[in-house]
């Protein structure tokens, strides 16, 4: 039977949804365990929506799944958190058709970054939040959010390492906003919605964001980095730990 | 030279800010040892304004000490973080007149409790927030709030092991707002302050709104409850994680 869960991490302690290196602590080791005992110790593969990174969160990613055996949904979804670490749980499972793939059948994905300014960090953020101890301008970030939005090669934007056939892809929305979680702070909420995110995109996108608002690059330096399409003309991506997949759409035809 | 020290922490790897058992971490463990270094060895006590909990959190919590030597304020607060663990920061430091003392000279305390409801809670938010399966009456949350404000002897909200004189406080304030942080949840925000907090007395007032607010008892019952100044009267404590220290006020004065 063909199943979706919705599924929130704490990515801190995970070394991200799946790894390379054998003995790394992923989401997706977590689940298949607690899936194998489901199945009586037979294999059951994950995948997932987004590949998020190390220390990378979720509040919305979506995987599927063959279980070899029928189970309501919601037992399904009781008895995997009743097996699941604390950093993990699911939201919520459904049986789906068997077309359904939660990455090749996605229509969007959105993701938030959260980046505190301001001299020292509050404790309580900085598992969720990046951190920087400058200010940046707002009206220069927003501009360059603006940039992202539309169909680009973002090749400039892209670590080595993804497996995407291509790098372009089509940003729905890029907005920034503004949040004061305490008096003397600044936070950045930057939430980006696309067709599809490169390996450490959505980062760079925010590294994109914190150069210009800083002023280390013009608007117009960033669209040429862009343009470029090389990796080496753009700045460093911001730090995982202000990263959340919030959310991911499907057609409602294959949902 | 007197010192008052604004600090926050994620209280989740602290056994309080202090504690009787040996070898314990503590907050004022940590801050002694960094503080101890600036002393060149010799022992500097901290005092803080509230003695929190294991796992209690702070963005507002004020210290006070003596250092055997001058330093500008900024240096300190710059040379303690540099030696202090990432979950405690110093966010301030000022010199501070010699008859100020954290605890004794504060009028009021602000603490605020963070309380997710919902089937399954954001592991995101595990460490940061409360969580109970069910939903609450708005209503009768906000009339059990109400029920806490004013000059009250509050016994019944008190755990042993304190070293209050009495158990008389008066709170000023204490409201309850409602927040949704993503579709199906919901999450209680409440906030209380008061001339002084008596051990696990603001756990315990959340207890009372848990109580009152699933049915479990009636807002006449906590009142009677409350008049009772007997403990065993009164509902369990809510769980640490949802606590948050905000802030410590003093009289111009002696600030």
């Amino acid at each position: 039977v063909h199943f979706r869960a919705t599924l929130a991490y704490d990515g801190t302690g995970f070394q991200g949804f799946q790894s390379q290196s054998a003995g790394a602590r992923t989401v997706q080791g977590e689940l298949e365990a607690a899936l194998g005992r489901l199945a009586k110790g037979g294999r059951v593969a994950v995948h997932a929506a987004g590949r998020t990174d190390a220390g990378v969160h979720a509040v919305g990613q979506v995987a599927c799944f063959d279980l070899p055996r029928t189970m309501d949904p919601v037992q399904l979804a009781r008895a995997l958190n009743a097996m699941l670490p604390a950093d993990l749980r699911v939201l919520e499972a459904a049986e789906s058709p068997a077309a359904f793939h939660a990455r090749k059948s996605a229509s969007s994905k959105l993701y938030r970054y959260v980046l505190d300014s301001g001299s020292v960090q509050l404790p309580t953020r900085r598992l969720f939040a990046g951190h920087i101890a400058f200010s940046l301008d707002h009206r220069t970030v927003a501009e360059t959010a603006a940039l992202y939005v539309g169909r680009h090669d973002f090749a400039s934007l892209a670590s080595s390492g993804g497996s995407a056939k291509t790098t372009t892809r089509t940003v729905f929305r890029a907005e920034a906003r503004w949040e004061q979680p305490a008096p003397g702070t600044e936070t950045l909420v930057f939430e980006a919605e696309a067709d599809g995110f490169l390996r450490k995109m959505m980062r760079s996108m925010v590294g994109g964001l914190v150069a210009a608002g800083r002023g280390a690059m013009t608007v117009a330096e960033l669209r040429r980095a862009l343009d470029a399409r090389d990796r080496s003309a753009w700045p460093p991506p911001a730090a995982a730990r202000g990263l959340t997949l919030v959310r991911v759409e499907y057609d409602a035809v294959i949902r």
